[in-house]
């Protein structure tokens, strides 16, 4: 099967400086292979206009798609139009319409172009320009004897999303020759740890085509098949085939595939059940309520978030009783309820969770140690109540505490604990 | 000065079809950086000798030190060994003492050496073994023709034990002909755009030594200063002198420098004052609480969060007047300014943060787009307001319309507003 040779070329003296990793090229050498296409380098160059030049000459020489990912800011160490123009050997021109959406850019904010943005409107010529939704400078994409040449910006939420709203639909649209697919599919599993879930597919690890490799996640596991076919319909089958071996197996554990997530799927959940939320916060700091409103359209079910810090508010606001913050303290399953219970109340929702912990570094008691977090559910006055005990330091607890959350609310809402 | 050039090459199929993110390029990158060593390029290669030999020839033909990292397990697709031997034209010859290792280091686990380990114990001739305390595969060291070939194991606790403990010190030792440590700093700015900060330091940004480098993050600009000196103390002195040049200019801007972040400088000077803080959330929904309670120690000064994502309890209980509400509807300045009033208020604290927008992607009108934030700050019964228009997607407006609360409060607690 004959795929497309890639070649990503990386630019940014941050980046051999070792003060940021380089999570685009993971990003984009994932989906080049679901599309089929084969990538062959990465390489990372210094903001070096001589030694860009030749990485992208040597690239030309030995790929058929090169992707230069950087320097394309307003700033002098910014060099890759200048580099892709004269390793191909193609004039720069300003763009007006790109100039045009440049001064818009700073017209919506208020404030003149600064007069070195102009650089960013220059494009080789016949060059395509790939609009930056978010940000000032656009990608650029060459096609330049039978080769394809693209520059995308560094930042990685616009790379991201120009490599996923414009230069894999131009690849797939225009695909160059390859007549292989790599398709997968990411199966995410909460409940269950890595090594106990090995143990459980061992049998199925071991498959050829399509492969099955699991990766750890912060409260849940994924399990990512891979198919290479022909054609779609026939990666698709290979990966249905043991996705739904995996299903038999793991039901109750799968939350959803691929680019869904935790809090989208409770989100869709409460839509469909028609049913309302909210959360009273402690150890979690309102992550919790961050994550339920990341998706759009939660007001329709998250109505009402408390982080009450402070035992006096868990008191006046959540009404608690102040004898079981005095009995069991601040951290016991009986606060956990009776927050859960209150933020129902309040907010007059069908459902209302109630989380209370020990995040640390502080506030650890023998009894009590850091990552010691009881979570509670409360649906129309019955409560369903949690232990757990999480490792790692604040920050990796108060994201374990709130995965927990959103998985019992998703276990209810899949009717696991009726 | 005399610094080392460093090419560093990775090879893993993994790396290319994106499954893992490349850990190892950024942990030695800084490593190598401050023993004062220059990385020029970082390679990532598949498991293929052929390409694997020619990338090694590239960089022997234009680096000093040449760091291979992956490719030294015991299979058929592990093949640094082969391919720096072929490299460079040395045999590979098997090693008793490594050998030995790997006897025992299986006998220790009560079964017999696979053969394929074997090919473990192969070492080029004149190479120097670098014993590997958690794996079987050994790293491999050779001078050859004045430049220096490193292998190392790829998986990162074995590669992170192998670089600090006997990489780092060797290069040290030897130090072959490097002068110069390499020292950086980076300055944390808020309040003002890549480009018109460049504006600003134009003139600063030609330096050589040290050099001035701007890099985008969300909501903030980071300026990073490097020198490179004889000595630590020579290096720290030239950023000194670039730094207080760029505070001159930039005071108002610059929050933090290197790993200080946002939100833990405002909790250190909420701490300093002696302020208590409050924050009514609707757009942000929590993401502001959650990211002031990252910071340890935090419930000293924060005390009540609320994220009233449904206007009913914007008035039930931040108490913002229904009249507001109807008049000049949630997303107003009005509105903004009852909610951080309301929330100081029956949070009992000094200051009130009030935070309401249209994140997207509905709730947008013609008057009141996607992006526009309303934000306020309320100190004992002064009310300072901010309008923001942001671009992006609704989670990119969540984290901006954080970022510029967090920035408002810097601003008031280091005098600025006053």
């Amino acid at each position: 099967m004959k795929t497309l040779k890639a070649e990503l070329v990386f630019t940014g003296t941050e980046l051999l400086l070792g003060q940021i990793v380089n999570t685009n090229a993971q990003y984009l050498s994932k989906e080049l292979a679901a599309i089929g296409i084969d990538v062959y380098y990465h390489v990372t160059v210094g903001d070096n206009l001589a030694r860009l030049v030749s990485t992208i000459r040597q690239a030309q020489g030995r790929s058929d798609l090169v992707i230069v990912g950087g320097g394309l800011g307003p700033t002098e160490d910014d060099l890759s139009r200048e580099a892709l123009a004269e390793a191909l050997g193609v004039p720069l021109e300003e763009d007006p319409e790109v100039m045009a959406v440049l001064r818009q850019f700073f017209e919506r904010r208020g404030y003149p172009m600064p007069e070195n943005n102009r650089k960013q409107a220059l494009v080789p010529r016949e060059g395509m320009i790939l609009p930056n939704p978010i940000g000032t400078a656009p990608g650029l994409l060459l096609e330049h004897e039978g080769k394809t040449f693209v520059l995308l910006p560094g930042p990685p939420r616009e790379f991201r999303l120009m490599v996923s709203e414009q230069l894999l639909p131009y690849l797939v649209k225009v695909n160059r020759g390859q007549d292989a697919v790599i398709r997968s599919r990411v199966l995410k599993i909460i409940g269950v740890g890595e090594s106990m879930l090995e143990e459980r597919v061992k049998d199925l690890l071991g498959s050829a085509n399509p492969t099955l490799a699991p990766t750890a996640k912060p409260g849940e596991v994924h399990l990512r098949i891979t198919a290479k076919a022909p054609g779609v319909p026939e990666a698709d089958a290979l990966i249905a085939e043991l996705e739904s071996k995996l299903r038999e197996r793991l039901a109750r554990n799968i939350y959803g595939v691929d680019q869904e997530t935790l809090e989208g799927v409770v989100g869709g959940l409460l839509v469909k059940k028609g049913l309302t939320l909210g959360a009273a916060e402690s150890c979690t700091g309102g992550l919790l309520a961050h994550r339920l409103t990341n998706i759009p359209g939660s007001s329709a079910y998250f109505k009402l978030g408390v982080v009450a810090y402070d035992n006096r508010w868990k008191v006046n606001i959540l009404r608690v009783d102040e004898e079981l913050l005095s009995r069991f303290g601040a951290v016991s399953p009986e606060v956990a309820s009776a927050m859960a219970t209150g933020i129902r109340l309040i907010a007059g929702t069908d459902l209302g969770v109630g989380i209370t912990g020990i995040a640390g570094p502080g506030g650890a008691t023998p009894e009590k140690p850091v990552g010691l977090v009881y979570l509670a559910l409360d649906f129309q006055g019955k409560v369903k109540i949690r232990r757990e005990l999480f490792m790692g330091q604040r920050v990796e607890v108060k994201e374990r505490s709130a995965q927990s959350a959103l998985t019992l609310l998703w276990r209810f809402l899949s009717g696991d604990l009726e």
